[in-house]
């Protein structure tokens, strides 16, 4: 297991892809994996291969995995993304995906140690973390000791750590980072409910905690809103 | 979230059949999942599908997770898998899949999350298991830390609990308590390279525990070997 080798999460967002770029300015060796799960569209999926590219990672790997199969979110099923709802960041929304951060850490964890990466990263948020419980410290640091418990290289090697930069930043300092380490924001995609490639609606949670993000943080926003 | 309702890791292995045969005496509601994660044979999911027949669970659901996609293991690569090796038991096997049991009880938490089910249920066992670090009681704990933390349901309800029946039984115990539970052991598949569909080789790790157990628990064997 080596110290200088990351992998990180790139959903394509632009949460993961300033993670991505954190790790990138960070460790000489950085593996991206993107997960799909059975996403309601595929622009997330080509964000992260842009944004990849772009950071000149030094690998891009895609895994699928059906989480369709059990149903129970309106991410993956066919329920509606709702729109302009009120209270946004109170509550667990209906966007949940069961046991999300778990599945996807552990995929994550999979590809680290078949890659040698001690360091696993990811984007996951807790100021604005709009409800989901998966992105909070306590839960990190479960992940870890399972990472290293669960594990051949982290029972034997130096250990797993999960770092997950954008912890305790807002989405306005999400931005900010973003910018100091050269992101082509313009890469990334977060609309859950997109009217067509390209174009964010502009009206879901992840769109309307995107364009506050660039307005508080007071810098341009590249992003294209149908609304 | 119900504690009425259970949910199982279903490999087609006697050690996941006999868990979840303990699972049905135990509860109501018992969901069983397999997971294929390209495997070299179907073999296993067919035994899978017939112990859950047999069984009579509520549900059997299979989920596709393509874990060649990273590599690094014998039992999802095209290397050779051991035979007659010495020290069985002793070290970590080249068939170990990269954080398997991570990966398995992340989306065994999933598929709990979306049935209202709050056990998680499955054949881990620790005398003979054969080297696997994510088959120890101090993993299967921090793993329900996990759950009830990175989740709706472990955050808001009673909280998961999980289950490994068989983490401290010998082979021969397992035989025991599976006879006990009339499983149908026939029905069973654990050999890591057959040679013909319903035949086990007889000389992996897998084929030899299996032959052993039932010989030490003095119980007729109904296994097919080639050798």
């Amino acid at each position: 297991m080596s110290g200088d080798k990351a992998v990180v999460l790139l959903s394509g967002g632009m949460d993961s892809a300033t993670a991505a770029a954190w790790a990138r300015a960070r460790w000489p060796w950085v593996g991206a994996l993107s997960v799909d799960y059975g996403q309601r569209h595929a622009f997330e999926l080509q964000a992260a291969r842009r944004v990849a590219e772009s950071l000149k990672l030094s690998e891009h790997r895609v895994i699928k995995v059906d989480l369709r199969a059990f149903g129970g979110s309106a991410l993956t099923d066919e329920l509606a993304v709702p729109k302009n709802r009120e209270n946004i960041g109170e509550g667990i929304p209906v966007t949940y995906v069961p046991a999300r951060n778990t599945v996807l850490l552990a995929l994550l964890l999979a590809y680290a140690e078949t890659r040698g990466a001690r360091h696993l990263v990811m984007g996951a948020n807790v100021l604005d973390y709009s409800g989901y419980p998966d992105c909070r410290p306590d839960f990190l640091r479960a992940f870890q000791r399972v990472a290293n418990l669960g594990t051949k290289a982290g029972r034997e090697g130096a250990g797993f750590e999960v770092h997950a930069p954008l912890l305790h930043l807002t989405k306005a300092g999400i931005v900010c980072l973003g910018y100091q380490l050269g992101l082509a924001f313009e890469l990334t995609f977060s609309c859950y409910d997109p009217p067509e490639e390209g174009i964010h609606c502009g009206a879901c949670d992840a769109c309307r905690l995107r364009r506050q993000g660039f307005a508080e943080a007071n810098l341009p926003d590249p992003t294209r809103y149908a609304t």
